[in-house]
């Protein structure tokens, strides 16, 4: 039973999706390939709709209050893959492949310090790529 | 430079996460060997605390509103491997390792519904504990 399948359109779909109260689901990327998971943002409506009808992936910016394109600036752009949502549809997760590094800080994910139980904190991934350069014009 | 470490207590480690207006702070878990994304729900500052303290993982119901030890019902516990933040602390990565399955509908992993850009939506995992089962006292 993998193959059930249900044929609405983009919009029916949609509207399964629980969003909260700011209109926002969760949603983390994770690479196709190594399976490392990159980051976690935001999606709203209008960005769920973009990332699947063009393929490119865009999340909603709740600093800067709009769609955000991911790679805009970076040119750290992310192409979907596939795109899932968990079984109380209010978490999107997109498997993508991402151009370059994920982080603002040029590490290829997000999550690079770990915690112990005694508090101290490590940084477990090397910076691959110059932020200066990330974001210069 | 991948060894830096910071020898700090747990609560002050645990102060420079960003938790939420709610005092929650979302939260994937990842399958250490695998690497399947499991599930994403919360935790609120206790339960970072008994989770980090016993290894054992632990969230915060929003529902219950209630910490939540994981398998607690089921028996589907989560022994905790790793614990990560992302760049602004606002979000939690655990890797860990699952006790059979993660999903309440007896699925490994929450994220078995894959959406198109169609609007087709197809269930891309198989049930392989009776839910029935999970929850029977």
């Amino acid at each position: 039973m993998t193959s059930t399948e249900n044929n609405n359109s983009l919009a029916q779909t949609i509207d399964k999706l629980q969003f909260n109260t700011d209109g926002l689901i969760p949603t983390i990327a994770q690479d196709f390939e190594s399976c490392e998971v990159l980051m976690m943002a935001w999606m709203n409506r209008d960005a769920v709709i973009e990332t699947l009808s063009t393929g490119r992936v865009c999340y909603y910016s709740r600093s800067r209050q709009k769609l955000w394109r991911k790679g805009e600036t970076s040119g750290q752009v992310q192409t979907l893959k596939n795109f899932r949502i968990d079984c109380d549809a209010d978490t999107v997760l997109l498997l993508v492949e991402q151009n370059g590094v994920a982080c603002h800080t040029g590490r290829r994910s997000c999550f690079f310090e770990e915690l112990s139980a005694d508090g101290s904190a490590k940084i477990i991934a090397d910076v691959i790529k110059d932020p200066k350069e990330l974001y210069r014009k």
